[in-house]
This record gives C-alpha cells, sequence and structure tokens, in this order.
C-alpha cells in the first residue's frame, strides 16, 4: 500500500476526512472533513488569521462574501471565457477525458497552455484512442469550469459559484476603501468556500470540486516601492525556482527576502512580502523549509490576470503538492470591473505638496475664424481635434498652412502654471492564496510517522485537535469520578478528550493516531498519593505528577517546553 | 427614517455589512460581511461553538461538509419534492411573485399552508390583479427554492446547493458514529454557508439567498428520557408561546425547564436542553430574556420532516425576527437515507443484561410433505410464506385444512426460548439551527443607542468587532510613536484598533458607532508623567492611569468589572 493511501485509510478511520455521500456510493472531488479533521482545520484557519490578517491588522481587514455571482461579475473577470479546460468525448462510450492530462499521462508529453485545436491535432496524428474502450475520440473542446445557476425565479438570471474569493473584494473594493479611511496599502482577506467543476478530480483533498480558500487581495500604489514592513523579514530566506532557471531544468535556489528585491526578482517588494509570510505560516504547520519552494510560473503557465506568479510547492511523502498561489495582478482586475460596471474604481493620491505643472493650450483666434467659410472652419476644428497641444505648436512653428490659409494666423499655443494637489489611479494587487484543505492534507501526511507498528501524527501543537487526553486506567467509579474532575478543571484552559472505555492501550493508540500531544492517566495510585501520569505522544515516555500540578505543566509544555526537559525535573 | 434604516445606513458606512455587487446594481437577497461586521461576526461563530460544541465536546463533535449536494440525497430528505414557495406571474408584464405573500400583503388574509389551487382560487375571487401594471395574474404553481447545478462535464447529473447543512450530517452519520466510538447521545455540529433562491428576498441580512447556518443535528435513543445534562438548566425558565395558546390568540408565558420536561410540553427532554442552551447563547449577544420568546409551529406551518416545532423570536427595534428554529425530526431523515441509499443506518443497542424472549417457529413435518403431490407442496408453502407463527398455529388449532388435507398433519408451531443481546435502532433527531447572519443582524440592532445625536454600539465584550483603540491625541510623531508602542504591547493580548490621523472627536465617533469598548489616548501629559486616558464607550466617561498598568486595567474590565468602579478607585 502506498503511503498516501495508509493517510486516506487513517483519515476515515479517525474522523479527519473522507468521501461525501458515501452511502450513495460519493462523489468525486466532494470531501467530508470528520471531527478530528475539523478540529484541525479550525486551527490552521485561526493560524493563518493570525499570520496574515491580525498581525497585520493595521492595514489588513477581512470581509466575507457570497459564494453566488452574478454572470456580469465573472464576465468582467475573465472567467466566463478564461476559465476552461480542454475536455474530449469518445465517440463510442461517450466517457469524457480532460484532453491536456489524457495526452500527458499515456504519451508522455508536456502540452501545458497548447488550444484544442492543437490537442486534436496531437490526438489524430498519434492515434490516441479512449483508454476505456478503445473507441475513436472526437473534437477537443473547452469546457467551463464554473457551477452555473439561475437566480431568482427568471429563468435568464445565470450566477455561477465563484471559484475564488477575490472577485468579492475587487466589487467590494471602494467600500471597504472608504470605510477604513481610504489608506493603501489595503489588503482585503477571505476565508471562504468556492467551487471548480474539475473534470477528473484526483482522490484525496488535492484536487476538489469544492473547497475552502483563505485569500488577500492586497491593494497597493504600484510606485510606493518603500515597504517598512518588509524589514522583519528581511535576512530570511526560503528556495525559490526561477521561471529561466525552470526552463533550462535547474533546481529551486536559497534566496534571501533582501536579494528578491533588490535583484528585482519579483515585480513587486510586496510579493517578497507575502512569499516570507506564507513561508512562515507553512512551517507553523511543521513543514520545514527543506520540504518547499516556489516555483515561478512561465508565461503560458499563468493565469490570464496574472504578470508574475509564484506557486508554493510542497514536497511530502512523494507527493508534490501545490498549497499556495502568489500573483501579481497588476490593475487587471479593479479595471475590467471599472470598464464592465461604468464605475470609477481608481483612488486619488495627494501630493505631499502641490505640484506646480506647465501645461500648454491652444488658443483660437475666433474672430479671425469667424471671416472664413463654414468649409474651413470645419476642417480646422477637424485637425486640431484628435492633437496635442505640443502637435499643434510644431505645426504652427513649421508654418503649416490648411485649405491654402496659415496656421498661425487662426491658431497660438500658449503656456500655463497649474498646481496639481494630487493624482487618480487604480491601485495593483498582489495575491497570496492558500488551500485549507490542501494545508490539513499535507500537514497531516507531513506528521503521518510509524513507530512499532503503530501510527503516530506527530502534528505541530499549534494544529491538533485536541490539547490533551484523560483516561481513567480501568473502568472504576473511583477512579472515572476522579479522572471526570481532572478533565472539568483542565477543560477550563485546554481542549480535553475524555474517554472513558475501553482497553488503555487502545486509548493510547487512538489518541496518538490523531495527534493529541498528551494523555493523563488516573490510576489505583492516584487514589493513594493523588498523583497521574502524563505520557508524552511522540515518545511514548511518561511522568508521573501531583493531580495538583498537572495544569502547570501543560501550560510549560504548550509554551515551548520540551517533555524530556519536565522528565528530567521529575526524575530529579 | 425609520429606525432599522439607520442602522443599515450604519452598516455601509462602518463596514458592518452593505448588498453584495453594488457596483453592478446588486443582487437581491447577498449581502458582503464587511471589516468589522466580520469580526463581529467571526466572534459570534466562536460563541456558539463555546456554548453548542466545547462546552458539551463529551457527546457532540463538529464536521464540515459540502454545499454541493447531488440531487438524490435531496430526493431522499424531501427537498425537491417539498422544499418550494407558491409563485404567480403577472400574464402581462410577466413580473414573478410570490403567491402567499402578495395575497397576505395586499387582502391581509393569513393563507399560510394552502395549496396553489386554493391561493389561485383567491386570486380569482377577490379579482387580484398584478399590483405593478394592473395585469390578470395567472395560476399559482409551486417554484423549487433549491438552486440547481450540474456536477461534472455530463449533463445530466444534477446537483442543488444544499439549503440547510443538516443533510451533511445524515449522510455522514454512519462513519461519524463510528469514529467517535458508537455511543449515543451523538450531536453533530456544522457552521456552513447554504443557498434558498428566495423568490422575493427582503432587505438586509433577514432573508438571504446565501447564508451561514449554525446547526446540530442531535442523535438519539428516543426510549432513553434520562438527560442528566439537564440538570444545569433545572431551575432556568423562558418565554413559550404554545401552539394551543397561539391558536386562541393568546401570549407568551414563562416556563421553566423542568416543567417543560416534567408536563411533557417538548416531546423529548433533548428539546428543553437545546432550547435553554439556544436562550443562554441569545442572551450572550446582549439579547435581554425579555426580547425573545419560544413560538411552537402548527402542524400545517411545520416542515415536512418534523413532528415538533419552536422557533425563536426576537422582537428588536420594532421587528420580529426568528433568530432559531427547534424541530424535532424523529427518525425521518435518516430513515429516507436508509431507504433511498440501501444501506443501514440502524444503530444497535446492547442491553445492560441479555433479555430472554420467548419466540414461536413454525416447524415442516418434511417426511409427510414429500408424500404428497407438488401442487399441494406448493399451496402449502404460499400458504404460510406470508404469515407470523403465531398466525399459523390459529389456523392449525381451528382445524384448518389445505386441498382437502388437514394442515396439521404437516405444521406445528413450537415455542423457544432465545437470548436477545440488544436491538437494533434508527436513532431519532433533534436539531437547534441558528442564521449566523441573523444573529449578527439582530446584535446589532439591538446594541443601536442614540446619545446625544451620536450613535452608539453597546455590543457586548464578547462580541466586540476590537477590544481596544489607541490614539494619539495629536499628528504628532513623539505622540505617535508612543501609541504605536502601547498599541504593539495590548495587541500581546487584545485585538487593537491603531487610529493616528483625523480629529480625536471623528475617531472617537468611529470607534463608538462600531461598538470598540475602550479607547487609549496619548497626550501631551503623557509625555511629562507618564498617564494615558482610557475612555468607556457606554459613559464616555476617562480615567487617566498609567501607561504601565493598562494591560491590567483592561484585563480587569474584560473579566466583568464595571468601568465606574475602575473610575472610583481611580479617584479614590
Amino acid at each position: 500500500m502506498p503511503e498516501t493511501e495508509k493517510v486516506i485509510e487513517l483519515a476515515k478511520r479517525r474522523g479527519i476526512f473522507w468521501p461525501s455521500y458515501e452511502i450513495y456510493g460519493g462523489v468525486a472531488g466532494l470531501y467530508d472533513i470528520g471531527p478530528v479533521g475539523a478540529r484541525i482545520k479550525n486551527k490552521i484557519v485561526q493560524l493563518w488569521r493570525k499570520i496574515f490578517v491580525e498581525e497585520n491588522s493595521d492595514f489588513v481587514v477581512e470581509i466575507e462574501t457570497p459564494m453566488i455571482t452574478p454572470s456580469k461579475v465573472l464576465e468582467a473577470s475573465g472567467h466566463v471565457e478564461n476559465f476552461t479546460d480542454p475536455i474530449v468525448e469518445c465517440q463510442k462510450c461517450h466517457k469524457i477525458y480532460r484532453a491536456d492530462h489524457l495526452i500527458e499521462e499515456t504519451l508522455r508529453l508536456s502540452v501545458e497552455g497548447l488550444k484544442p485545436s492543437e490537442l486534436t491535432n496531437i490526438i489524430l496524428q498519434k492515434g490516441l484512442k479512449c483508454p476505456s474502450c478503445g473507441g475513436e475520440l472526437g473534437e477537443v473542446r473547452n469546457f467551463n469550469l464554473l457551477f452555473s445557476t439561475t437566480i431568482g425565479p427568471y429563468a435568464g438570471y445565470v450566477g455561477y459559484l465563484r471559484p475564488e474569493t477575490a472577485q468579492g473584494m475587487f466589487t467590494a473594493f471602494r467600500r471597504v476603501f472608504e470605510s477604513t479611511r481610504e489608506r493603501l496599502p489595503l489588503g482585503i482577506a477571505q476565508v471562504g468556500r468556492v467551487g471548480r467543476n474539475e473534470i477528473s478530480p484526483r482522490q484525496g483533498l488535492v484536487r476538489m470540486r469544492e473547497f475552502t480558500i483563505m485569500e488577500v487581495e492586497f491593494f497597493i500604489d504600484p510606485e510606493d516601492k518603500d515597504v517598512p514592513q518588509l524589514e522583519r523579514y528581511w535576512e530570511e530566506g526560503f528556495h525559490v525556482l526561477f521561471k529561466d532557471a525552470k526552463e533550462k531544468g535547474g533546481d529551486p535556489v536559497r534566496v534571501k527576502v533582501k536579494d528578491l528585491v533588490s535583484e528585482k526578482l519579483v515585480v513587486n517588494p510586496w510579493m517578497a512580502f507575502w512569499m516570507a509570510t506564507a513561508s512562515r505560516f507553512v512551517k507553523s504547520l511543521g513543514i520545514s523549509e527543506g520540504s518547499f519552494y516556489f516555483e515561478e510560473k512561465l508565461p503560458h503557465e499563468r493565469a490570464h490576470y496574472s504578470s508574475q506568479t509564484f506557486d508554493q510547492i510542497v514536497k511530502v511523502m512523494g507527493e508534490k503538492v501545490e498549497i499556495s498561489g502568489h500573483a501579481y495582478r497588476g490593475d487587471y482586475d479593479l479595471s475590467r470591473h471599472s470598464r464592465f460596471s461604468g464605475e470609477d474604481l481608481s483612488v486619488f493620491k495627494k501630493f505631499d505638496k502641490a505640484r506646480v505643472i506647465k501645461k500648454r493650450s491652444v488658443i483660437l483666434n475666433r474672430d479671425r475664424l469667424r471671416q472664413e467659410d463654414k468649409d474651413f472652419q470645419r476642417e480646422l476644428m477637424k485637425l486640431i481635434s484628435d492633437k496635442k497641444p505640443e502637435e499643434v505648436e510644431i505645426m504652427i512653428k513649421a508654418g503649416g498652412e490648411l485649405m491654402g490659409r496659415k496656421l498661425s494666423d487662426f491658431l497660438s499655443v500658449i503656456e500655463r502654471e497649474e498646481k496639481e494637489h494630487g493624482i487618480r489611479f487604480i491601485p495593483h494587487v498582489v495575491e497570496p492564496s492558500f488551500g485549507v484543505e490542501r494545508c490539513l492534507y499535507l500537514s497531516v501526511l507531513n506528521a503521518y510517522r510509524e513507530k512499532k507498528d503503530r501510527v503516530v501524527l506527530s502534528l505541530p501543537k499549534e494544529i491538533v485537535p485536541y490539547h490533551v487526553a484523560v483516561f481513567p486506567l480501568l473502568e472504576k467509579d473511583e477512579l472515572k469520578e476522579r479522572s471526570r474532575k481532572i478533565a472539568g478543571e483542565l477543560k477550563q484552559k485546554f481542549e480535553v478528550l475524555y474517554d472513558e472505555s475501553g482497553s488503555i492501550g487502545k486509548r493510547y493508540a487512538r489518541v496518538d493516531e490523531i495527534g493529541v500531544p498528551y494523555a493523563i492517566t488516573v490510576d489505583p495510585q492516584t487514589l493513594n498519593d493523588g498523583t497521574v501520569t502524563i505520557r508524552d505522544r511522540d515518545s511514548w515516555e511518561q511522568i508521573r505528577v501531583n493531580e495538583g500540578e498537572v495544569l502547570q505543566v501543560l501550560e510549560k509544555l504548550f509554551s515551548g517546553a520540551d517533555f524530556n526537559m519536565i522528565l528530567g525535573e521529575a526524575k530529579r
């Protein structure tokens, strides 16, 4: 059994995740997050919120917008046109395949970014047939991955499930900007579900038809390259596979944040800020720096809105999974929504002090012009209507004529000084975007250990489903009562799993498998001397401490103390 | 301007909520939750999780299931058939109305629960016309409120957005039951978005097309009436409008939990448990006991799956809004899913000790039967195939015959003792269900105060968007620097809003309007003696404390100390 299969089996058995609607045979790409998985997932979301939103709360806010999106919004965003995958249907059994994947898997050709007609040609030339029935394959066509629906009782009102939360932030940008005192940079964060009607979802939580995204749309003034917030990451580093190296088959190299910025390897310093933040977040899931890198996308691999993209790739248990994407969306989205909605989405930037601008204007000698015929009047107006004052000036100076008459008799150009207090511009956008279920899946894969034929999920303490388990050693009323009392007290500060039935070995195995870091056991000795044992998930070592000290010891352990240190103290 | 309009205006201006996709003219029934609203909403969800899940963590777990639901699941649940509202279309302008609402609003008739044909008759008899153009109205028909879509690339695979999270818990019940050690009662909780394609959504967060539900499907053994968990609520009470009183136009009466149970006013004691829990939750949103009651639904008002329902109604600012529903769903859902999926969803209940059961069986005298012709053999088998042993016994005793032959020659009935170790049964379900956005809306309405022409949002501390604001009094570098330092320290323990620009009056007004309970101001005196002011949102009183004491004072205030008490201490 491949290792990832073992994890999927564990996930089903222990309530981490499993295919949705199993009693009806399941639906590809839809997964339930079980009782243990939901606790881990909620912790992952909280951790992301802390690192991405709360720590930057002076310039990042969170909002929530609907999944249901009217078609106009996704026409403006380009998704109705571009959010497609190529599909091909067997003419005999009518099975539908994702054409690029079929070619890549069967013929081992890289065809990313090719057009449907090009894919059709490859299928014809190579004589590719239906892998299921051997029938002829038809023409490749684009299939739109938006889930479509109808809003309200009128048939024509088309809506879609959003494929990303981003459009909610763009359409709400002006409101959020106004309600947060009109300052840039402004990050608008959202955690929310999205739908992507994948043609052939993979098993597990990697390519799902409905999942949760955590993303920030970070609105900036592209002229403002001063990012004092970057200081805290200046000396930090991570691995990046740049596009040039990638094209030549090279490897990721470790770069420092300061070099990313000073060597202009990122199109804007904020790209480096969010990549550094993402590194920190991924490390806090227990994934070490050596297990991930950022991969720069080649132009034909990038989404239609992006001018630079880095995917953050995690390698664990032989899998390579994109855990986050970092796109420089520029002014694409706000400009498009401005155009499609007819609303001005630009912002005003006040200059520190008003700038004096020299401005040329064309002056018309109206008295003189009125003496000429209508035809000439019209032609002269036509001539200057689409010209800048500077161009008109050049024509006059060159002694230019129109219908035999000298332009300088009718036109002159003057220069005036004007004060400009600021300018309007469309903010640019940097977007770091995480899939929550992928974070959950990769955290679990990464934490999976086998120890003496048993499974231990060594999750970091920040994302464990429960902090501590409390067990009576035996099914005796006295021990149960004492255990419940201890569990009740610990619940004031910790998330406690209380379990009183079955063999102690099975209960230990269960909490190891779901990653509970410590287990307190109440045994007959407790009734004599008031001590209980604390067992460590990873080392299986135990220490005895007084009942009254359990809370303190746990507090130490959760504020960074090492179990072995506590063990040493107890032994002394 | 009606008061609720003022709140809606405040909500837009201050980033609490506003119509989605405003730049495209909005979509009825879809709302964005803004930066301030999202913080309050997240707190409300956390509070619900604490009260409904964490405090009951020994028997309640949380899961997460998809919005996209294959049609089979909602056929089984009855939603494809029953989740409808009556609509009527104008034959002239083709505008579509919700028929029952149109009749109720125009004719002041109560028509809840009437069939489409009955509504059509009323429209004809009363000569009701299109309110918009005066045209003739057509026939009333049922409109299904499920948002429908297609899953995957094949056209026939219909899916819907779930209209409640409940079906996710029912279809996952067996998995969750197994992964949590097969014990009842078992509560499966979920917080998630749902879609309801309302015909005419109201303004505001009350009837939305997409919203968030927090609900528990609580699986119980209906025979087990022993609910020790109820003890903690035994003496508590709340107002209930029972169905008998309601029919007679009566008022809600205050009942105690113990009376609800002992007088069998609820069909199962767990109904009282969750109603008491819901009361506590609603009170923790700042809504006093006098502002809500539970209303028992009449049989024709109940959903198709429910045998008893109470709606929890909040009355605030002249609005009456259902904040939660409490339905006894019995075994409806699990039985239906068992039938539609062909999977056994019953659970096994082990008896404390095995029961001895007397069991009758029919014994066939095969040797004797073999001597008869095939026709008789067949007819005899047919005769007994669908009869219970008791029925066969009566026929034998009555000297019954078949084809002229005596039954007693071929058949006899014996009684044996058998041990039964337990039985299988389908668990029943109690469902408490809250709409999150309604909680947000009602909390804000309830907290809205006007004080000297200014607005104060007196939210309870558990659900404030920020704990504290920090302001430099003036735009001076020294004050800013000192303020940022204080804000940074407070951020270790509290959610801090830091704001350094604009007049101090405007900044106070802003934090009052979004409900921030305290504001720390750094002023020139701070630079001399190291003291800052703490201002109270509700009384606008200020105290001066040493910079170093701010954290402690805030900790006191957030653990229940009264501002006036602190004020008194400071003055002494």
